[in-house]
């Protein structure tokens, strides 16, 4: 295949003008101009990277109506959605740029010299971070913007100082291929060598294999499916020199609902939870698909106000025929498991739309059987029910690594809440309480990440200024002179804004 | 085999007690232990978990002369380098004890709620770093004490928060036993549970197999061979839940004598070189395995002393006899290759020790065959004539990854150390000026580490208090009561010492 065309979510039609495929060899020719750009982009000061990712978000704005077009198209996600996923985007890239500027992600550290040190002298011992080097970057289908092409990885690694090759998402190529073109303006107009960003695209996973392969790349940012996820990381394990993977692939997001929350508002919860696990098709890795309830009062109100929601809701556009068919997959999976009670089905889906199903089944069941802890993409969801919070924590301590765990409670149940944290810490990268997972702020507290399988890597996060330091790594200067020195770490610098860590002591000036 | 004996460096021959061997089902029984232990150890205060640390640095004081016998006996090491090495070992546990009341590692964050930001508004999310789990510490043959029992990775792994089971080093079972009893009583003394620390020993690699494979262990620390490392990185990467492995594997170190340098001080930087390559027979990661000189004024006086200095040298009792074989092998390796020269040897080594070898070959030569780079680990080095600064910087482009890299230059050297500055950052973990590599000192400054294969992930550090940082991931909690939160991110905490990151701003108190 040489030519590939963009498929309209709602039609499953293709639409708009063909897209050349890129082929290893562009792979290679991108990724040694990636690897020829690095020390320059990565030398610049901090204000002139901080401009450009600002840059670059002016130049998403001025894309205007024909990439709102495309997205809605493309996703078939509403104009509300993708008006709000480029704010998002654009607030993403202005928050690195702040980041940047801030200097903290250097993580200075000087331990000066001690001269008279017995019985040996102390030399003087600089640290700062610095770009792990050109990083490859792989668009999630489900949000077109926020995590694909100027996506939060990209935006990470332009901050860290990493140039970027992007392997665009195949269900949104005019999408990705607008973002493209701004992110590129950016580049020309800060007089940046073109290396620093550069968007292949293609419908194979030859080419994804390629660039993750290839010699320049030094680090890979994911999101998608398991299997997608843990394919690239073998390939990246097995490289001459291997690289860190961070792939965000799948969870299932368990919403405890403890006694007295239940009691308290069962119906209310039942129905506010359809409405997280109905946003945007459910097609959201934060999207609740499990939900975890103990026996008792409030707990029928609950599962009669989910079903009703459930039953009355209408199918919604997927955002491509293969997530639809995964979809209905999944479902018919569950709904044939003999452990699993089906409990209700809004009017089904058809080969570009899913519909909400609603499970229901025991702990014990599902402690039994873990393909009932699958992650199921679009709105489906099981609920569990334990005898007593003895059962809800044997459990916990039972599932796979979460993105979140959401708790539902009120004061009466903080004894409970109190016990299941620690191991809710063990098993997620977010904890939220009296909230829905599927909203994800863009944050400097964010934790966009959690234990294997949720992502390969639980010590980063995707989302939050914290994700830059997934494209960093420490360098240790013994004894350079002023001149030889990084700008940011010589006695001249120490007026400006970038905390150090002097002699073990912080400092901010 | 059940039991076997420490062998003394000196002689080859057995000494002391018989140790019985542990068994996978050991292994599997103290990893569980550690599990059961982490949820309340990590949850002790700072002041506790810091007290226990120094505690731990004064019973190894406390075991007195009998460890600096069992020592120098089973590594053929001096007195002098056992108290020394005793020293770091406690100063760095007392160094986590200091990172640990400080705070500094949790990298608090707070993102206050904003109830009247529109559209949404943005919950109270909060973050701090907790430590991975239990970590397996397999300690290294060449530090008995500052890379073993109770070496770097113990110590940072405990700071973390993690309980840690250490695989000790059949080469010194009887100074791990006593470190381990040393830590066992300090862990009864504070009141911890067992788990917290365990210390199993055995000379097979099935031991640390079954070690790393268990679900139990979430991290491992390895210093040691490149084929142990990556043996250890595959068992890790093939668990159902892959955990992360910071294995400290080889490196040559390459030592740049730049021309003006050369020409100022050619003989005496040759003697001193020699110095660095023969302290402790060679037997150290940071060895300097490779001068990178430019031809011109001085090389021959450099080249001259140092191979006085080499023939002159006694051999050296090295610390096992398979080492001793294996740095044998290693430099008729380089005898055997035909582009390499051998241009000094000392006195010839024996079944238990080393004698020092000097190689010198062309960078052509050097850049065509990868045999020549491989680290031989031993007091044996390669002195490579580049022509020009341009071939050096070709030079260094084409050498893997390594821990530091050495710098001696004159102020007149400037442009040729700024030129191959990026370069050096981009394939090591310290840079340092006029000195030698073999000193690391223990740090917040410091990077032990480096690109692969100096080590399997560049983005830690194995010496300094940065190496807290690779025991930890982050957690986000959204929306929690003040009860329900950590103490340390409770409003309460704002008083207290540990630094926090308020809508990204840092405040230090």
């Amino acid at each position: 295949m040489t030519e590939f065309r963009s498929i309209a979510a709602a039609t499953g039609e293709p639409h708009g003008d063909a897209f050349a495929v890129n082929t290893p060899a562009d792979v290679a020719v991108a990724c040694a101009k990636a690897g020829a750009a690095f020390d320059t982009y990565r030398a610049l000061d901090l204000e002139t990277r901080a401009a450009f990712l600002e840059r670059i978000a002016d130049e998403i704005m001025a894309l205007g109506e024909p990439l709102i077009e495309a997205y809605t198209t493309e996703s078939g996600l509403p104009r509300g959605r993708a008006e709000g996923e480029r704010g998002r985007t654009c607030g993403q890239l202005r928050m690195f740029a702040d980041v940047v500027r801030k200097g903290q992600f250097l993580q200075l550290r000087i331990d000066p010299a001690m001269p008279d040190r017995a019985p040996l002298p102390r030399p003087d011992l600089r640290l700062r971070m610095i770009p792990v080097g050109p990083v490859a970057v792989f668009g999630a289908s489900n949000f077109p913007l926020a995590f694909s092409t100027a996506g939060g990885d990209t935006a990470s690694a332009l901050a860290a100082g990493c140039p970027v090759v992007v392997k665009g998402h195949p269900a949104h190529p005019i999408t990705g291929s607008l973002i493209a073109q701004a992110i590129t303006k950016a580049v020309a107009d800060a007089g940046l060598p073109e290396g620093v960003f550069q968007h292949l695209v293609g419908p194979s996973n030859e080419l994804g294999g390629a660039l993750v392969q290839d010699p320049n790349i030094m680090a890979v940012g994911f999101t998608g499916s398991r299997a997608g996820g843990l394919a690239l990381t073998r390939l990246a394990q097995a490289r001459e020199v291997p690289i860190p993977v961070y792939a965000e692939m799948s969870a299932i997001n368990p919403v405890l609902v403890l006694p007295e929350a239940m009691k308290a508002k069962g119906a209310a919860l039942g129905e506010a939870f359809v409405g997280s696990l109905c946003m945007g098709a459910g097609q959201f890795c934060t999207n609740p698909g499990l939900v975890l309830a103990i026996e008792g009062e409030g707990l029928d109100a609950f599962v009669a106000a989910a079903s009703g929601g459930v039953s009355a809701a209408k199918p919604q556009t997927m955002l491509t025929k293969g997530i639809a068919a995964a979809y209905a997959n999944g479902v018919a999976k569950l709904a044939a498991n003999a452990g699993v009670e089906e409990i209700a089905r809004g009017e089904p889906g058809s080969e570009t739309t899913g519909g909400a199903v609603l499970f229901k089944t025991t702990a014990e069941k599902f402690l039994a059987d873990k393909a009932m802890g699958e992650e199921v993409f679009g709105s489906s969801s099981v609920i569990v029910v334990c005898k007593d919070a003895g059962e809800l924590k044997t459990l916990l301590e039972g599932i796979e690594g979460q993105l979140t765990a959401t708790i539902h409670m009120e004061d009466a149940d903080e004894a409970i809440a109190a016990a299941v944290l620690p191991t809710l810490e063990r098993k997620v990268g977010r904890i939220l309480v009296n909230g829905w997972p599927t909203g994800v702020e863009v944050c400097h507290a964010m934790v966009h990440g959690g234990p294997f399988p949720a992502t390969t890597d639980a010590r980063t996060t995707s989302v939050g200024s914290l994700a830059i330091d997934r494209y960093l790594r420490p360098v240790s200067y013994q004894n350079l002179s002023q001149s030889l020195l990084p700008p940011e770490l010589r006695d001249a610098a120490f007026g400006d804004g970038a905390p150090r860590l002097i002699d073990g002591k912080l400092t901010t000036n």
